[in-house]
């Protein structure tokens, strides 16, 4: 019988990471200074990012070299398992074979560190001492705590103030990480001084906690901004986990239908999905679906346009997916997927339509989540949920039209310090959050003024 | 280079378990009835656990196999990486080669449900519909509620009070998983509603859970009673571990020098650990330490002697290290270890001086679990800090004498729900826990009257 997973050795894993850049079939809109209207060159981002990573960044090289510091790392939790869900395709009584790849197994919990590693070596090296960045639920913040930790670099999380309070656990791992966590908005920047001088008592959000971090990293030479979604070579390091799947599945003899991700800025989506992205572009027959919110449909509802990283409106403007720099996301547990915006190569794949996009309302993924758990065991992230009810809906799909299939999806990471939201869920007090026309309509006011691509 | 992990494949988990009590150089003394002061008879157990549960308690066959079944299961987490912790070894600069078995990566995070599983299975075959048992930290409470969720099995849990009410995920968890989680002292049992009685505001305690659950158990014929440690049958399912570690050592062509667990009631520390045991007693020159806490320091400071399992003297009369059924540990933050008793298994190991136990403060195993998650990534449970506190010891020892050392020990599960632990640590709010002579001695007279083994 075949396995229920299926592991690499150390000397498998994958030594460089995939650039979609080099595959794109058509050309992608190029990021804006807001100011002059122009493309923005490497110079506008050095205050903000080491050299190195904006060569990343802009890099059309299809395979980069991951260094051996990066791969050490790695070696602790990767490669990761690809698991095949018997007791779930059980379940599900359909035509289907479901995969997974694991990526729960790491030490934050999520596929965050793929890239937090990563950048932290090259900050290290170009010779950043210190780190900033913001993190809303916590799962970037914490993982960039650990990775600031291995290569002794110093590391401050602004953290959104509401989830500082509300979600102790994610503090608490920076902590014992070594990283210097502090409720944003906070009196450490202009930023945030101009917040609590209005509202002393501002819950925060995650566009002030951008401004602050930013504010922070530019205002000292030895610091820089470290991001943990959206940024092309934030994707590029994520790749490291569809290659290794990639490989794993050749083991079995096995090639997707259907390959899913759940999808918030676009970083867990991307690392999976990239490199069977490639395949798709040169010819094969799959599926690939990404699984937003109802509540944050970016890419299903949202337009494709220019707009601003963040709400107070200090990045460049990115060719994007977007709701709009002002769209405030219902307060859903899937924090990781509140996001107005979306990764500038993944929108760009969805309006080549070689991604297909799908929304799931918050009960019908915790629905799914809770299936999972009780077939098979681990218990997940409410954004993996979202990538879970789409291979329910799949399933379904297989068993009406009488049509075997074989679907693959990316296990984010797994939900043990958001047992709040399954709490929430198991009684009753959650809802769907389907958003209303009107209040996409009264965001997308906000990006009115600005290019078009 | 050595890989810094060694996988099994699903294909080579061991099929059988490891039963020590073959292969024991003394006889151990027999569990006592404590009305008759008479060995224990399989019918005296047999309204508590069902038949084929109660003959592998006694059972002396070397080799028992593992069900079809529970290896389906098994197969989900299983085998766990063994790993080598070489971020670690730089840290602490000592000549030794330091090995780590993870079973942080089952869907609990804990090794429990190596138990947990088989005994959901061995019930549900018998006939029985619903598990009873009790819970302190809820390590053990969360693994039987999947297990029993995995085989159909309604599962009730007993949840020490306050630990129920700080320690919110853990019943989380167990919801997710479809257990019922009650606060005890409950009015569900007469036992509960004695206590309610007498102190309404009762924070509870494991022996009142204990004395719960078991009476919940035998007052329904379908319902049996589950416990997670300290008994044979436990210790045996947890072999699968060690004996999964050995495989993995043979790849690497490594044999460790010193073995280490952390000791509450002994199943972790068995899991591994047992299967090096009979190799020692087959003449292999190996040191197999057992850690526990100077707070609860059962092997290290209390007698060898019969003694009841739980607070309420409830239970068989088992021939084991205790400090007394009164004793009541300070409040430490790894409550898998705090433990009155020890498994009889583990403390006859211990009589013949072929385990040895050294016990560990609350202040050197958080600045060794911290320690260790600076440097190798993973967060540990506050009870696996107590076996790295062992490792820090042996690896200085190894320096003193510039003696070269490998080291193997049991990473028996993350601290990802035990946060808060780490939080109280890191602000210095912890205290050592050394615990005073007088006290030893007032605990010590609940025993004075007992038979001696």
């Amino acid at each position: 019988m075949e396995p229920v997973k299926v592991f690499l050795d150390d000397r498998e894993i994958p030594k460089q990471w995939y650039n979609i850049l080099a595959d794109m079939p058509t050309p992608m809109s190029p990021p804006l200074h807001p100011g002059t209207g122009q493309p923005i060159g490497p110079d506008d981002l050095a205050p903000v990012f080491p050299m190195n990573l904006i060569e990343q960044e802009v890099s059309t090289e299809r395979w980069i070299d991951i260094p051996e510091e990066v791969l050490e790392k790695y070696l602790l939790w990767r490669p990761t398992p690809l698991c095949r869900a018997r007791n779930f395709e059980k379940l599900l009584d359909a035509p289907v074979k479901i995969y997974y790849k694991n990526e729960g197994v790491s030490p934050p919990g999520s596929h965050k560190p793929n890239t937090a590693v990563a950048q932290a070596y090259y900050n290290k090296v170009f010779g950043v001492k210190r780190l900033s960045t913001e993190t809303g639920a916590g799962q970037w913040g914490s993982a960039l705590s650990m990775a600031c930790q291995m290569f002794g670099l110093e590391c401050r999380v602004f953290m959104v103030k509401v989830s500082y309070e509300q979600k102790p656990y994610r503090r608490m791992m920076m902590m014992t990480w070594g990283a210097n966590c502090i409720p944003s908005p906070s009196d450490k920047t202009e930023a945030g001084r101009k917040i609590l001088a209005e509202i002393p008592d501002s819950p925060g959000s995650l566009g002030i906690a951008i401004s602050e971090a930013i504010e922070d990293a530019v205002s000292d030479e030895d610091a820089r901004y470290s991001l943990g979604s959206v940024l092309n070579h934030v994707l590029l390091h994520q790749t490291i986990n569809g290659l290794e799947c990639q490989k794993q599945l050749e083991k079995l003899g096995v090639y997707p239908d259907v390959v899913i991700g759940c999808t918030g800025g676009g970083s867990n989506f991307a690392g999976l999905c990239l490199p069977f992205v490639r395949d798709k572009i040169h010819g094969k027959d799959i599926s690939i679906v990404a699984a937003e919110p109802t509540s944050c449909p970016t890419m299903t509802r949202g337009p494709f346009a220019y707009d601003f990283g963040d709400t107070a409106m200090t990045t460049p403007l990115l060719p994007m997916h977007t709701l709009g720099h002002d769209f405030v996301p219902a307060p859903i547990h899937a924090g990781g997927l509140r996001y107005h915006g979306m990764a500038p190569i993944i929108s760009h794949l969805v309006k080549e339509q070689i991604v297909e996009a799908r929304a799931y309302n918050q009960l019908e993924t915790f629905d799914a989540g809770v299936k999972w758990a009780r077939t098979e065991g681990y218990i997940p992230a409410p954004e993996t949920n979202h990538a879970i009810a789409a291979v329910v809906q799949e399933a379904q799909r297989a068993k009406e039209e009488g049509k075997e299939k074989t679907i693959l999806f990316n296990w984010s990471g797994h939900g043990l310090v958001d047992l709040a939201a399954y709490d929430a869920y198991l009684s009753g007090k959650l809802t769907k959050y389907e958003l209303p026309d009107e209040e996409i309509q009264g965001s997308l006011n906000s990006i009115a003024g600005l290019p078009k691509p």
